[in-house]
């Protein structure tokens, strides 16, 4: 009896393949050991398919047995408790990888999402490009004194802080040495690579269903 | 014995005043009926005088007796883990707590803050208009059918997305009913009253020394 499902896409592009956030929620597990299922909305109406489920219309969410949860963030913390692989038991260590999994979310993410957001679609991005900046040298800081976020040694906000990084516009981002040792470090865990390896087939897979 | 201590800033200008971090944990902490102390760290070097406590250089950071923790997101999660006037003790309310709390920092936040920081500082932001204006349009849907994000009752995720939703750009965009009354319900509360007067209050005491 397998109790996880995570939900995605059923298809998309190119693109995002390797990208779509389902990956942290499918590393996690994999970290973990703990075993899913992934399951798929259709990507053709997905502004609007799932909205009972995920109320702004993204992938992905986590089912655990009775528990439905979205955003990727707070899946990950949730998949967390179920294994100190992910987040360690000593009271600090905890709040660290918390500490770190929400810095990645609202201090790296919340301008690296949109600084890349205008880049892509080709929109005037230059009034990010300082705090980006700024945030990505003060990462670097931090990155060239250790190896791991919190608690010294691989934890879930590793996870979700590499994937963050591992965007080649954020990149190419300057010349950040330890940065880029670090999205090297994290994600050439076996985990992260069936991980990927994983949605690359399943939406490979797709292709073939949708051409016929 | 105060186990609790909530670092901010000595000073800050006016404009920032009733906006800064450490109201969120102030407010958590008189929803809880936690107490706690404050105690500050110097404006004007602020960018690198507390980098060993905050590699960002951002306020507010917790000490909670020997854990230290930053980032509000996280630190506000900490107080909730403490009290269950601020997330429930079930599992599938407290995932729905802790989801909604990420969705204040990833999804609403992450476009929010951005628009708003473009447009103050005189940059091009219609390249995130649409995102910002889809985000707030599938909120307002959410908040048109409950009066709190989770559990059925006020979580800290309502103390969050309340706090990331009063700041008066955001609020000035469009016309959205269902999240102004949600705005008004939750800013009503005398706990999000007291931490705003105690903020306003503590920065007003240090123009006094300032300018002696």
């Amino acid at each position: 009896m397998i109790d996880l499902t995570i939900w995605t896409l059923d298809w998309v592009p190119e693109g995002p393949r390797g990208f779509v956030r389902d990956l942290r929620l499918r590393w996690a597990c994999e970290e973990a050991g703990l075993p899913y299922s992934v399951r798929t909305i259709a990507f053709d109406d997905r502004a609007t398919n799932h909205l009972a489920q995920q109320p702004f219309g993204q992938v992905p969410f986590l089912k655990d047995k009775d528990v439905e949860i979205f955003e990727s963030g707070a899946c990950l913390l949730h998949l967390a408790r179920k294994s100190d692989k992910l987040m360690p038991r000593d009271p600090a260590e905890e709040a660290e990888t918390v500490q770190w999994t929400i810095a990645a979310l609202n201090s790296i993410e919340m301008v690296s999402v949109p600084w890349w957001f205008l880049k892509i679609t080709g929109a005037e991005n230059d009034g990010l490009t300082g705090w980006m900046s700024m945030r990505l040298a003060q990462l670097e800081n931090v990155l060239s004194e250790r190896e791991w976020l919190a608690a010294g040694r691989f934890t879930v906000a590793d996870l979700l802080m590499a994937d963050v990084l591992r965007v080649s516009e954020v990149r190419a981002f300057g010349d950040r040495p330890a940065t880029e040792a670090y999205v090297a470090r994290v994600t050439s865990r076996p985990a992260f690579k069936k991980a990927r390896t994983d949605q690359l087939s399943h939406f490979k897979a797709a292709d073939q269903k949708r051409a016929s």
